[in-house]
């Protein structure tokens, strides 16, 4: 038969990227493609000592259904360690998720009417701007400089979009420019949100990966009307594949995102959240947060350094201060996709930065380049190859 | 500040039903209100073991990443017990979803817009109608015989609704009505289905828990245009907690729910449908089906045998052949929320059955109850408190 979709789906067409995506499996291929944390540092000898510990002490738990709102000692650490960051309002609640991904969905689909204006940073994470369009939101993207949004692009979306519900930020390392904004717009950005009374989702999964001192407080700190909701993510300092993350918000938009999550998962699986627990309880998280840390410093300084050494001077980069991603720009005669499919002919899989963009058809230079999971040496042939690529002949 | 949220949320608004939920977690009150498989039969050592192998053998592969569709060995398992049941068409694919409710969520969000018609078996699951709700569907409910939906009205609701996108069936042991639908009603369902053109939700949790030899085919196995999708479940044959089930469908329409997928949790968490393809590979499925199905149907005939004995000959029950659930009905007389609270200050929960309705303001004079959670000791005394209720006293 003939099927009629939702029109919800037209939003969400296959894009061109995943052409590029095919080749990156090929095992010829390096792949600076990824978006995934380093396997090598997955604490799996202590999630072994926790699963047996689990299932001998406590299966049943593991095993049944559970309350939608989240196994009520892993809320407890999650809220525990945003109080610690001033980040909890009194009126505030929060929400296991299954992966942080399912927040951003969740809060989405509380609070988008088809047509709502959602402002994303310009480039944005792929994954939120999916969520977003699969809910029909006016998405619109505001300019960002090198210390995060810029204000004034931002100020004058919001005067152009009086529908708007919210801005979507990624203040630390973003994926996928690895910008961070500075304390100053985060401020900005809290004071320009409140002017125009609109929400900030705050969305925070690199933040413990940072390879310096200089801690930025969130943006949920300076929240004193419930105007931020915020992301975190088990992901990136524990695993991704068990799919665990918190919406921390007031408890009256919280209440509509479990109805919400009731109607999607009913609750995200206990196995994944007792693990999540016990290694917070019962092992040093800090360190081994540092231990990412520093493989995750390492690599980016390496990468960093070889394309200082070897790239064009013409292609411009930014130099996170954590997180996974560099993101690099093009000079403005050189063809993007063309840049890219010569990459994965030569056996160097990159992403196409319009992948990141409310609409991937507008015009951009720049491309994602991940340092988590290439070798060492992946990571030097890698950047060899892309900087022998002939600027001057793609124009 | 003050929310607006989307308007899909004012379907979705707390019920009366939760005040008696309340009440069920005070350990004095025998609970029939579950709607959870007995903790008694989870497979836990089993668990601990596979737990132990995935950690000591393929701890990267639990814990990174992977693909939206699911694990690749798992889909295939579920593939081949559809094919087994000659319910897979060439045309079809399967994606594994972070238990039967996604399957649900994802194929209305792929499929129904605003004011899109569904027509759901009168009484039918509540977390399907949620999540149907929550899409700003059109509820249209079908009565019900003790052989399925009553296929005259059916027709009737076809015919008012032309904008009807899928019928959402049950067909076996169906919650909360205990009822199967009929090997000839399954085929006119279909028959009647092609003939207006719309699409069938087979939603099977309890199909396993058989209390006899008689297997009716799926609705699924007699599809031979992708009208036809099929939800499957874990959570009753292995364990809810886990959160895994998974939908087979037309692969266009497949591709669809992947794509939301990817924008809801990204994929199901990795450590549970590992320990689900260990345990169907390694471990005596069918026994541990066989153990399930003899503890339920030992608890369902204890009640029905108890209810027979005590009940008031005026209330009406179902008797199901499997499932968890057996549907009481009041004579017309009583006021049936009235009934449900009396029980509950008699400390015993049951769920009052207009929560199975498309609109719970609907008239109603039906309540659930559940046998696999209470012991049998319970369940004996559950029945005689609720015999005690004079029912004359409730007008």
């Amino acid at each position: 038969m003939n099927y009629s979709f939702a029109s919800r789906m037209d939003n969400l067409t296959a894009s061109t990227i995943r052409e590029i995506f095919k080749f990156a499996s090929d095992p010829k291929v390096i792949s600076l493609a990824a978006g995934s944390p380093s396997s090598l540092a997955f604490p799996h000898e202590q999630i072994q000592e926790i699963t047996t510990k689990i299932f001998s002490q406590s299966p049943t738990l593991a095993l049944q259904y559970n309350i939608t709102e989240g196994y009520a000692p892993l809320r407890e650490f999650c809220l525990q360690t945003m109080k610690n960051e001033n980040s909890v309002n009194e009126t505030d609640d929060l929400l296991i998720t299954t992966g942080a991904q399912q927040a951003i969905e969740l809060f989405t689909k509380a609070l988008i009417n088809k047509g709502d204006t959602i402002l994303c940073e310009n480039p944005s994470f792929l994954g939120s701007i999916n969520s977003f369009k699969s809910y029909e939101a006016n998405l619109v993207s505001v300019n960002t400089d090198n210390d995060g949004v810029n204000l004034v692009d931002l100020e004058l979306k919001l005067s152009q979009n009086p529908n708007t519900k919210f801005i979507y930020l990624i203040p630390n390392f973003s994926n996928p420019s690895g910008i961070t904004t500075s304390l100053l717009k985060r401020k900005k950005v809290y004071e320009i949100a409140c002017k125009y009374n609109v929400l900030i989702l705050e969305d925070n999964p690199y933040g413990a990966l940072r390879f310096n001192d200089l801690h930025i407080p969130n943006i949920k700190s300076f929240d004193t009307d419930g105007r931020v909701a915020y992301v975190g993510s088990f992901s990136k300092i524990l695993s991704p594949g068990i799919r665990v993350g918190f919406l921390l918000a007031n408890k009256s938009i919280l209440e509509k995102c479990v109805i919400c999550k009731q109607c999607s998962d009913v609750h995200t699986p206990m196995i994944s959240q007792m693990i999540c627990h016990e290694f917070v309880s019962n092992y040093d998280l800090n360190a081994h947060i540092q231990k990412l840390c520093d493989i995750y410093s390492k690599k980016a300084s390496l990468m960093l350094s070889e394309i200082d050494k070897k790239f064009d001077k013409r292609i411009s980069h930014t130099s996170p201060n954590g997180g996974l991603f560099i993101w690099c720009t093009l000079p403005d005669h050189v063809n993007m996709l063309t840049f890219c499919k010569k990459a994965i002919e030569e056996k160097v899989a990159i992403v196409p930065g319009n992948a990141f963009l409310v609409d991937e058809n507008l015009p951009c230079q720049s491309f994602r380049l991940n340092y988590s999971t290439p070798t060492d040496e992946q990571i030097i042939n890698a950047i060899d190859i892309l900087s022998k690529i002939d600027l001057d002949a793609l124009s």
